[in-house]
């Protein structure tokens, strides 16, 4: 090796860069394997869980955003209010407000997505190492916001014997729950554990978070009142400071690509996140923000909402009728009254769904492992497969590339 | 006072909440106080740094988001790569690339705007405390941005004598530079310090950020390069892999209500802000990607940079000659050949700029103080001025209450 004829001037090849911050390395890159699966041509995608690009109402959505910007220039191109723009957040107040929940504007921030409003209650709340208490399985996209601030998890076990909802809260900065349809199991919380949850958090005083991206997402039955609202009945009319902190989103409802979600909740709680925002992305895009609320006020998502229950229902309904023919031997699964995923556990514990996962993928099949939402990856028994994306006769094929799979892990095996 | 009767369930006002994490009592609110100022009626808000909003292209706009939401309805309402679209990648990267950098889509992210890329950055590369190198006075963004990391910051005292470049990055995670018309000074880094900076960051590894919001708006002599082109330089035509990492915005240029950035930067880099984005933000809306690549392809971002400049061109000289006229007694500044602001230096070191802040509001003019450049909050004997907003009389005006308020202040010493 011939030494350095510059020892204080490496090439660039050589320079060492300051190292990556370490949580950097304690992540999984799926969610970007899914989204990239996609875009491969053949495979089928029941990872993750997109809408069905077909009810994305493209033309109502064009002219919309074509008079929100013609009609309202410094709202839609300026800089805005870092809490979002006062009519949205009046139209949002005014929406989920009841007689037994007084909303005002300052009970809202939007935010850009869904996604968003996780960073910014990590921020707000996280220190390194600090206690989340939640429902497990949970919510990928939950665990990558979070996961800058290394948090400690604690499972909320809601359907174990004697569930003690103020012990599992104990200590927690805040707790994170999907009541309608959670992802990645599609599991309803039943009214008396809601209620359980918010007396034990008016009790404790800690943050109770309902992440609700799914909540009108629902195929049977009456819905569930929101922890939200059975929070705000205890609140004697005043201005809802309680400890809920309720997350919406339009992705569902009317398309992700505009990336609007809000928060609502205390006051106090609005301000800390406003403060994290403020330094996340200044303020929600304003073209977005106006189409959000022409959306809300013109009706649109009332109009779209029964194609797009309807569509999912039907599509709920063929994938687990393909289960049933294909996999019934191999799996065991609920059929969910509402959102957009099926949770299938393996009915032989040694088989690996990590294995599966790349056997699949094989097959021409992209499904989600359960290790996935898992934050320490152990949980290797379970798929999450969406229903919502894909026509009947692709998940039917779908669950037939996965059956192959399936049977040849087990030959492996 | 009376004993509780149920010392286990206190009301929900008692109930006490989870602590918010350390770094939001580390803050000042002065963006949030800029941001409402705009809104107070009849008050001159030359504080914050917001374009004209007459300068806006509502009607273009407008046509450009119409065409883009009905002609490609998947790209601008579904979720898209976390990385950016495609499309708009390979534009940005054409558009930067020079046959000195070689430029691909994998040294490009797309944000959701440039305060984004500055949160993505801190979440890659800072762990608690961690040293960042800058110039001071630095964008009060920035600290924001980063200030959830409570991190250590070091002066790069570009301008001092013998400045060692090498030595003022030993140890740091990055170095943060605005070399055109920094904010808020509007100070132009001159080529040879640009090349001490470049030549520094490849002997050290140390990432240099480039952050150019200003730089197309120059109002005389010939523009500098950039430090990424100076870095790509000594690439040896490969893709570019150094370490500058560049930051635009198309927010100056268009609108910042489309809430559209990016970075241009080693693929290893792009990968990792691609990871801390994941859990930021998901994608950037699709909506507001396809309006941007829509405005860089049709040519509306050189369409309007005439009118931009020269605009801003007229009404930095309104500002300097009202100043001149006005507080020449009190203040001393250099014109900027380029940006948004005047940076104006009390000549009395007792005049309190804080102090000031507060009279002008009470004058009925809203100005920017020196302390919220400063991490420490120390530097309290300068403003920050801003002229592409208001108009020349609108300036003046400003001005002549600014004066008033300076008096005021002075006749309570």
């Amino acid at each position: 090796m011939t030494p350095s004829l510059q020892p204080h001037e490496p090439s660039p090849a050589q320079a060492s860069r300051p190292a990556f911050a370490r949580w950097l390395g304690a992540g999984n890159d799926v969610t970007r394997r899914f989204l990239a699966a996609g875009r491969i041509p053949g495979l089928i995608n029941i990872a993750g869980g997109l809408p069905a690009p077909e009810l994305y109402p493209a033309a109502e959505v064009a002219e919309l955003a074509r008079r929100a910007i013609a009609e309202h220039p410094p709202d839609a191109l300026g800089y805005g209010p870092i809490e979002g723009l006062p009519e949205l957040r009046d139209a949002l107040a005014a929406r989920f407000g009841t007689p037994d929940l007084q909303l005002g504007r300052e009970n809202v921030l939007v935010t850009t997505s869904g996604m968003q409003a996780l960073d910014l209650l990590g921020k707000a709340l996280l220190e390194e190492g600090g206690l989340i208490a939640g429902q497990f399985p949970t919510y990928l996209g939950a665990l990558d916001a979070w996961r800058p601030r290394l948090p400690t998890y604690r499972s909320l076990l809601l359907e174990g014997p004697g569930f003690d909802a103020v012990a599992a809260m104990a200590g927690a900065q805040f707790v994170y729950t999907v009541p309608n349809f959670s992802n990645p199991t599609g599991r309803l919380v039943s009214l008396p554990l809601r209620e359980a949850l918010v007396e034990a958090a008016h009790r404790t005083g800690v943050w109770l978070v309902e992440d609700d991206p799914y909540g009108a997402l629902h195929y049977e039955g009456t819905p569930l009142p929101h922890l939200l609202h059975l929070s705000g009945r205890r609140g004697g009319g005043r201005l809802y400071d309680g400890p809920v902190v309720y997350l919406g989103t339009l992705s569902k409802a009317v398309a992700p690509g505009l990336r609007i979600g809000w928060v609502i909740a205390a006051p106090g709680m609005i301000d800390a996140l406003t403060m994290a925002k403020q330094g996340s992305d200044m303020c929600t895009s304003g073209v977005t923000q106006r189409i959000a609320l022409a959306a809300l006020e013109s009706g649109l998502v009332e109009r779209l909402h029964p194609a797009i229950v309807g569509l999912y229902r039907a599509r709920r309904d063929a994938l687990c009728a393909a289960l049933t023919e294909q996999l019934a031997e191999w799996f065991e699964w609920e059929v969910p009254v509402g959102g957009m995923f099926v949770w299938a556990v393996a009915r032989d514990p040694s088989l690996d769904t990590d294995r599966l996962f790349e056997a699949g993928l094989k097959a021409g099949v992209c499904v989600t492992p359960s290790s996935v939402f898992d934050p320490a990856g152990r949980n290797r028994r379970a798929l999450r497969l969406n229903f919502t994306l894909n026509p009947p006769d692709r998940l039917a094929e779908g669950v037939r590339r996965l059956a192959v799979a399936v049977r040849a892990l087990a030959k492996e095996a």
